[in-house]
């Protein structure tokens, strides 16, 4: 019943589209069908159409049988094909058949694509003119068009007999030209496409960087297969977006959104890079164990222990952040590594130093007023803050040089998260601090 | 010279579009100019328009005066203003002065907007038609237009003798429409548009939910002011993005690219976060130092501060990632919040369940293998796996909730950085940790 997650509803009150937005995503999918059906057509149809993939798929299951034929059609090919990629694998026969034939066959030819890539993403609905027509003919044909409910028919795209893609044209052009004018005169020829087995990253980054509102899919004899157009890679961008987000958070990334994400299902994709966190940590334990004598004979000095290797951790998350982001947007390369290392090298010094007279300053300060630790506290400053120095340098070189490294062995460099960073700093930095302090302080404090 | 920047050119060799995007963001602003001038006249029309508007502006400013004209000419009205936004403000006057009048006027009116609201970011070179009028004039009304450079004329605007926006109606509409089928007839009234000020990234989250490829901005009385199409958010959703990863990241956002920003402002955009979350460090010291009597008895106990402290931190990034970014979608509102938090209490009971089990196994194998803790190995065990219990749920709570205390108080949730998660755990996991020992330890190891 909808009443029991909607107290707020009158049972007599109609449900406007703005209350069902604001209640969508604490409702059972139940609920959601019913609310759903209260809708008046057009509202549903706007509503409808503003899901995600994911949530149509599932309000089409939750919708009594004899409905969702209707809500299968609304779907031009390749929005149906991303639903059908959503539903289980046994839900999918039954909403493919509810298809209409001619949906259909393009539904099953897309569907060969992978998921994730350009062929998959495309729409085979195109509007396209001939080369030898005249504007005002080519317009003309675009105007037949119109009824097969193309994706866009704001660009027409220039193919010759065997759908060789040879040029694009613009309805602005077909207006703006002399209507006498051929096509051909008219066509843009360098046009700009994408392979059939490129990722969908890609695609979206290409049509970002050049403003593109849609953009044509050839294969490898430059035929034309379809169009994918801005709607398809906006969600694109969203998706991969949120995926590096959560890697970057140190966690695996979520298929749905959060309040979607049963919490067992959360557990799972949080639990796993908890345990190998910890794993690594446990690391910590060791190389501590390996200083225990050092530790006994001053206490003083495990103080200062988690400052010193967050510093290091902080530095390094920061460092990764910025290559991670850097690399998403291709503003950054492999390549580039060697110039990365050395910015980093040289802020990393500077970071350091910054940090290094902070902690100086806080010792001898405290040193002054309280008298905390005793007459070695010069020695023991100048030991933290050297120790600054060298973890938020390793820091910030480690957590630049790490993306590189994951991209290198073909993983992805979003995983390089903070905490991963941070760990693998954390080690090293009680290393560091010891071997600093056993220089410094041996024969005084040690 | 050029050249020195790029060895692998022979002197005579044609520079082509390809070639200077490889080598554009290692340029200095004279060679990146230099390079430009080589480019045949048509690529480098596009290339400059695949710009951001901020090397545009450094990119004209680097060109000699007498060019610049040509470049600055290049651009509509909005983006104009961008560029406009982005040189020194000394040097504004010079270039709004190489605009012809008409844009100069548009642009003058542009500036007058927040550079990040709606107003700031639209054109007002917008296709309009009138409700009276038929499709087949609708239509020949648009081709009139097409010589004023509109932003697009996908869609029209019908509006009211007072500029008060009656509907949308699209080309493809028009063309599908009989030829004597009045406007008013086939408009879609239910248009969604912006107010002027609405802030730029609320504009993307409309467009981008919508699927929107151009949305208009109305007045307080409903006069259309101009419209935003869909590559103008494109780039706001990416500086938007970046900007929320790098506060992630526990920094500043940085202005430019990575490479294109120099390393001082890089360190300064860094330090500042640095600074604070070490003197936040400087509590665990003094939390430390309130428990030295303990570690002095029981070193032991120091081994596993990093470990137990950190894994509360990673915990706490993970789940403040997630409440950022479901935020930044609109997943998440502020009356969210005590929904999030019993996900999250749960969660990290559980989280904190399975670490424990880990770190039980850990010390108890340790203890088997090679008597590492002496004869209350299992008391130890015990305090470090129900500090993890307890650390990682407080962890996961504080994290998830930092997100939704700051965007209570204004701040940008964004900020509530691993790096700053981590700290505000770290302290209170050192007392969690000694709290759980006196507890569990007192008699025996204390």
């Amino acid at each position: 019943m909808i009443m029991t997650a909607l107290p707020q509803f009158e049972p007599n009150q109609a449900l406007t589209l703005d209350d069902l937005r604001e209640v969508w995503p604490v409702l059972s999918d139940d609920d959601r069908a019913e609310a759903f059906r209260l809708l008046p057509r057009e509202e549903a149809e706007d509503f409808y159409l503003s899901l995600t993939a994911w949530e149509q798929a599932r309000l089409i299951l939750s919708l009594p049988s004899r409905e969702r034929k209707l809500w299968v059609r609304q779907m031009p090919p390749d929005d149906a094909v991303d639903v059908l990629q959503a539903v289980p694998p046994e839900n999918r026969e039954e909403i493919l058949a509810l298809l209409d034939p001619r949906t259909r066959q393009e539904v099953l030819a897309l569907m060969a694509y992978a998921e994730d890539a350009a062929g998959g993403l495309m729409s085979p609905r195109f509007a396209r003119v001939r080369p030898d027509q005249t504007a005002e003919e080519a317009l003309k044909y675009l105007r037949e068009q119109v009824r097969h409910q193309l994706e866009t028919i704001y660009y027409a795209y220039v193919l010759d007999p065997t759908q060789k893609l040879l040029g694009v044209v613009s309805v602005r052009e077909l207006f703006a030209a002399p209507g006498d004018k051929p096509v051909r005169d008219l066509m843009e020829t360098d046009v700009l496409s994408v392979p059939e087995d490129l990722h969908q990253e890609e695609v979206a980054r290409i049509m970002f960087d050049h403003d593109l509102m849609a953009v044509p899919v050839v294969d490898e004899q430059n035929r034309i297969k379809g169009i994918i157009t801005f709607d398809d890679v906006a969600d694109v961008v969203e998706e991969e977006t949120t995926e590096d987000m959560q890697k970057m958070g140190g966690m695996e990334a979520l298929e749905a959104s959060y309040l979607q994400t049963g919490i067992l299902e959360m557990v799972k994709k949080r639990a796993v890079w908890l345990c190998v966190l910890l794993v690594g940590q446990m690391l910590t334990a060791t190389a501590m164990g390996r200083y225990q004598a050092e530790i006994t004979r001053a206490v003083v000095l495990a103080l200062f222990i988690p400052l010193i290797i967050s510093s290091g951790g902080n530095s390094g998350s920061q460092a990764a952040t910025l290559v991670i982001r850097a690399m998403a947007l291709n503003e950054l390369r492999l390549k580039d590594w060697w110039r990365v290392m050395g910015r980093e090298m040289i802020s990393g010094l500077i970071l350091g130093g910054i940090l290094a007279v902070i902690g100086l300053a806080r010792i001898l300060l405290s040193q002054v007023l309280f008298q905390d630790y005793g007459r070695h506290a010069g020695l023991l400053a100048l030991t933290v803050g050297l120790s600054l120095i060298a973890v938020v340098t390793w820091g910030t070189v480690a957590g630049s040089a790490l993306p590189f490294v994951l991209r290198r062995f073909g993983f992805d460099p979003a995983s390089a998260s903070a905490p991963f960073v941070a760990t693998l700093v954390d080690v090293s930095g009680i290393v560091i601090y010891f071997t600093v302090a056993e220089l410094i302080l041996s024969g005084s404090l040690l």
